[in-house]
């Protein structure tokens, strides 16, 4: 069997990335990630001290480029206390999520995955954005909130999302070379726009 | 009839996104415009001292956001002579690519047409880029260039197609919130990726 088909979705808050990466998971039939299953799964993994000593340095050397692309580098040198929060979570996130690529098919929402998984054969990243007002419309309806709250909703998480991606990163969010493909989800609508993504990655198995 | 359908293409040099545009527009039985033609078309039809102005103080405002658009406005304020020559060619070659969109469905490569057009109904803003690495085997092949010769052509192309854009539409270029769709043409192939956006305006064009 070949290498699992890996599709991670970024999305902006209000596009629907969410529903669609639903919508791409089921009718490929493969597993679904969202955010907060990944989350869940970290903290119920824990953190090794082992596996902390580990990664370490990766997380001091800035931009966790070795721990996003390499397993084999290693260091014990600074004692595991001396480690962030947010950086242990980022940390056993990223194995979370590289645990799920090594044995299934998956759909994988948010969590920086494409970064992650970066150089990863047989993986499609895709970003998911759309005006804001298309997105106003569709946070009113979801969470039965006014206009004002919609807006205020939708600029506080693209700000928190784009510094969580740029601080883990070191990449821009929502910068189109960083992705296989962006949609505008207002194009064609969240059921068009999954269709189309399963179509995609249906050719780029066959490739 | 419906407005014409007009999908604008943005690339990074060496992505194949002119080659695409080719295909799209050949498969969908449409106009081509590139760079060249609109930038001769420009030439052609000259810049009346009416048209200059009609739009100097547009330019002159910044961003030309009252020029990309509205036809609406206008000022004689200025007289033409104090118009920089770049700001008279992008003038006279936006004011193609809205004469283009008018008249009949077109594909339509750079010149910011997708800056020009905003706001245009049955318009779908497209952004092709790829790995550096596959643009270099792509230049190389392409111009019979040696490596460090393609990556330079790449920088030189890059730097030029950001600062163009920037300077006239005051938004960053390859940021996907700026298109309907970006894709990584190295995924599926120059032939594959045309035949997705075929099958995305047919979509678009029954919505």
């Amino acid at each position: 069997m070949s290498n699992p088909l890996i599709i991670t979705i970024g999305r902006e808050y209000g596009s629907g990335g969410h529903q669609i990466g639903e919508i791409v998971a089921k009718k490929l039939g493969i597993a679904f990630y969202d955010k907060q299953i990944i989350s869940l799964a970290a903290q119920k993994s824990g953190l090794s001290d082992e596996f902390i000593a580990n990664n370490e340095q990766r997380v001091k050397s800035g931009l966790m480029q070795n721990l996003a692309t390499s397993a084999a580098y290693s260091s014990g040198f600074f004692s595991s206390q001396y480690l962030p929060l947010s950086e242990s979570i980022f940390i056993s996130q990223a194995q979370v999520i590289r645990d799920i690529a090594a044995k299934e098919s998956a759909v994988i929402v948010g969590r920086c995955a494409d970064y992650i998984l970066a150089g990863r054969q047989n993986t499609i990243n895709v970003f998911i954005h759309a005006p804001k007002e298309a997105r106003v419309q569709r946070i009113m309806a979801l969470y039965h909130l006014d206009e004002a709250a919609a807006l205020k909703a939708i600029a506080t998480s693209d700000k928190e999302r784009g510094n969580h991606y740029f601080r883990y990163t070191d990449l821009k969010w929502g910068k189109a070379q960083n992705y296989d493909i962006s949609i505008n989800s207002a194009l064609m609508g969240v059921e068009k726009t999954a269709e189309m993504l399963v179509s995609l990655a249906k050719i780029e198995e066959r490739a």
